[in-house]
């Protein structure tokens, strides 16, 4: 329903040997769109880090399907599963022409820049995302 | 008991602007290690291709408990958990002087380089796997 | 005059512990711009290949003048400076809001496929090339 | 003489879709070099920034002669060619069983981390490099 997504060109940077897309690059699209989808809706990484707190990747899961190639324009989505004061858990599928490639859960950790530790984020933010969940 | 275990520096290209690695050049890590691990044990990516077969990672799964930083000595280690022909469950960790750092489990499968479809690995290689296997 | 330009976010991926972006990305995004340069004009990477020639990177040069840092919106623009039947030499340039970043001359060779050697590109795409240098 | 060379592993996450290394990779392999050649004689990244200046690359040149390859052992030099009291250059080579693949000449300025301008390096390092040059 609220799914975010946006499409991206796979460049020779981003792929390997085998000829496809090497494993961790989905990691990189899908940080891409994490990070379009979270300015969109008020966090920026520069700007929160003066506020006193930054997103980090916690844990994630990733399956893959199938692979992407050389030239490939595929789509990366984004919708938010589940929230709570100082976490996220996304979801994120990479397709290409509506074939899937790779879906993934990512969880994200809102860590306070003093202390290294779990804090709760700002209430900008957590009512933002709130308001994209999908119901 | 059969636990490979490597060590690596972490290096400015494994950093980003948080100061610390960025979270998937952790499973470059782990496929640094994977790949010495398998080399030692019998199968080299390209030597495999002419064989008929590649090992690609078909899921994994990622926790992160502390941060790698710049300048670091990590280790990092690859514990054979599960064999069948055509796969392999891999348990992996990184530490940093004992402390533990990312945590993973990665399923690494055996694919054929004509049809792209799951198949067998080759016997020497399993056997030689199964032999590294923790008890 | 007939330069082409195009934009690009910096990520966390492109930087590194000194909080801006790795001295190597930039090379990535001169490429990526490259591509969608070429690709309009003719050349795609996986489908020259099947002609029997790649364009590979000769040599180069980078000088840095400033550093992009995270969430910026870079423009990364493409020149062809010099023309002849196996090579082309680009000049590129990345800047923010107008000010220089960093700037580059890359040469790019045509190789033969089969051979590995220098070879002629497709007189369609030294066709097509020659109608974009500046004048 | 007092040259300095590390031997390194190609891993898969180094190759591109053309079975070769990708350009920019060879940038990662020389700043391992220098990383490693600076640590043992007496400049740490994180330590010298406590001391109020960083090194950074300010320009760069490179030959492409021949292309490493996945699960090749290569050799990365360097060599310092000329210093001054805010800059090095270096001269380094990629080679691979004596063939030469990659050479680079590498300018890097010291940058005053209060104001992002050019600055003395620490003279106990410069004392240091200077033992190191080459004669």
């Amino acid at each position: 329903m609220s799914e975010y997504s946006q499409s991206m060109r796979v460049y020779i940077e981003d792929t390997d040997c085998g000829g496809i897309v090497y494993h961790a690059n989905y990691l990189k699209f899908m940080e891409r769109a994490r990070s379009d989808f979270m300015r969109k809706y008020g966090y920026e990484h520069t700007a929160a880090e003066k506020e006193g707190f930054i997103l980090v990747v916690a844990s994630l899961t990733l399956n893959f399907k199938a692979s992407a190639k050389m030239d490939d324009l595929i789509d990366v989505s984004v919708i938010i599963q589940k929230l709570t004061s100082s976490s996220v858990i996304m979801q994120q599928v990479i397709t290409r022409n509506g074939q899937l490639l790779v879906s993934g859960e990512i969880k994200i950790a809102s860590i306070a820049t003093s202390s290294g530790k779990l804090c709760r984020m700002s209430e900008a933010l957590k009512t933002n995302l709130k308001s994209k969940m999908v119901e």
